[in-house]
């Protein structure tokens, strides 16, 4: 699947067996979109695994890292990719404790299916997982590499005929989707479910919050029931990778798309369709 | 660190960067002691092994993991060393529905420290991780990748001069510790937290748990509170690699070695020090 992929600076594509990333899902990621060559939002993206990266007290050098993608982008032409940057604990010694102040650096670019505009402009339909996310307050937020919730999740989906699935915390509050992040539109407001238990706080959730207030929206971030779901005018997701796409059904519960959502969406169309 | 290794029956010392091992911490472990070129407690191991891998869908066949570990030991000769399995989803595609029931198997040998019997008879101290485990039934008693909280939690342990921490789930009860086991002997019942929702069921466990009706003692598998830990007569822990340690201080709580703890030492003693 990769095209081209870079460990710790080198042209690699494999990494040792002791890596603290295979080894306890010890790292993070980020999954980028490069359109025309190049990676929309990457100061974001890099500066969001560095924070995070301090949350886990793994070793993040941004510089480094942006050094790594334009050697890697440098070859890519003005074509599109995904870039995916992955920062791993080093692999110091057997064990859990981590003993060395080291990082491994794992820079990939791959395939990305030519941009279409059909979800984004039709939208798409939702399954509810039974998956539910455990609450971890100390990992809420985190793009990290423990991600097996999110594959029980979305391996809940499979044949079911959904685009997304949508997963709640183990008390019912709506945190996400196995992918993207969810916003409500309520009466007038924009929702977005607050991820202090659990869940993925997305670069793309954060521009659209960012838009929602230089727009002059009134944005909401609370803990999000089922029944807020069901009174909401609109529904839709986001990840930096597809944008933002319409929810026109969760199960059998049918939204309309609404001009909320056609809003923010003309904010960053530019980025994933000019 | 690593002496020798094998990736899907090869000879190998790194995995391609697509392993959904690392990219999502998808997949199994198991840690296992050889001793004298023998590795304890094998079909116990993959045995688990394979009931964890149905419970996340991930394909398992014993019999070929078998094979890799007998092919790997025979260099061994009567040498201690540790056998570690991991067991990965196969690599398959981008993103977390994992779409084809295939898996990769790496098997590897790594050096032990010699057998010391100092930590078995005399006793190890405890500190209390402050770190709490996420309550999630789906991946409870699995011994998975995704370890982050044994990472955090194990860091907690850096520098403050104790052997183990102890880790407690969200609503305060005692789960385990952070690579063991936790037992108590309590009013001459010999008790065991209950990993419904978090914490590793590990194979040193569950022989403890046969040994100890094998042996007549009454068995309490249940929600252990801080106060049953307080007035237990006794608390040790194990692990595979390990055995059994006796706990002789938990922060600053005072515990005695006493009888139940001697007696299940004997019963695995041969195991670790024949």
């Amino acid at each position: 699947m990769t095209s081209a992929s870079m460990v710790n600076g080198q042209l690699a594509n494999s990494i040792s067996l002791d890596n603290r990333g295979l080894a306890y899902g010890d790292g993070l990621f980020e999954t980028i979109l490069v359109r025309k060559g190049s990676a929309l939002w990457l100061g974001e993206h890099l500066q969001r695994l560095a924070q995070d990266a301090h949350r886990l007290h793994i070793p993040c050098d941004t510089g480094v890292l942006a050094g790594d993608c334009s050697r890697l982008l440098a070859n890519l032409g003005a074509n599109d990719a995904i870039l995916k940057i992955i920062l791993t604990r080093g692999a110091v010694s057997r064990g859990y404790s981590p003993r060395a102040a080291a990082s491994h650096r794992i820079v990939s670019l791959s395939p990305v299916a030519p941009a279409s505009q059909g979800y984004w402009q039709q939208g798409v339909a939702l399954g509810l997982c039974q998956t539910r996310l455990a609450r971890q307050p100390q990992l809420a937020g985190i793009k990290h590499l423990n991600r097996l919730e999110q594959v029980l999740a979305a391996r809940e989906m499979q044949g079911r005929g959904f685009d997304e699935g949508l997963v709640l915390d183990e008390t019912g509050k709506i945190i996400e989707a196995t992918r993207s992040n969810v916003f409500l539109a309520v009466g007038g407001c924009l929702v977005s479910p607050r991820l202090n238990d659990c869940g993925v706080n997305g670069i793309m959730r954060q521009q659209i919050l960012a838009a929602a207030e230089r727009i002059g929206l009134r944005v909401v971030i609370e803990a999000v029931e089922m029944s807020t779901l069901r009174k909401a005018d609109e529904v839709f997701i986001c990840n930096s990778v597809i944008g933002i796409w319409p929810v026109i059904k969760i199960e059998c519960m049918h939204k309309a798309i609404g001009p909320m959502c056609r809003q923010l969406q003309r904010e960053f169309e530019s980025h994933f369709y000019a």
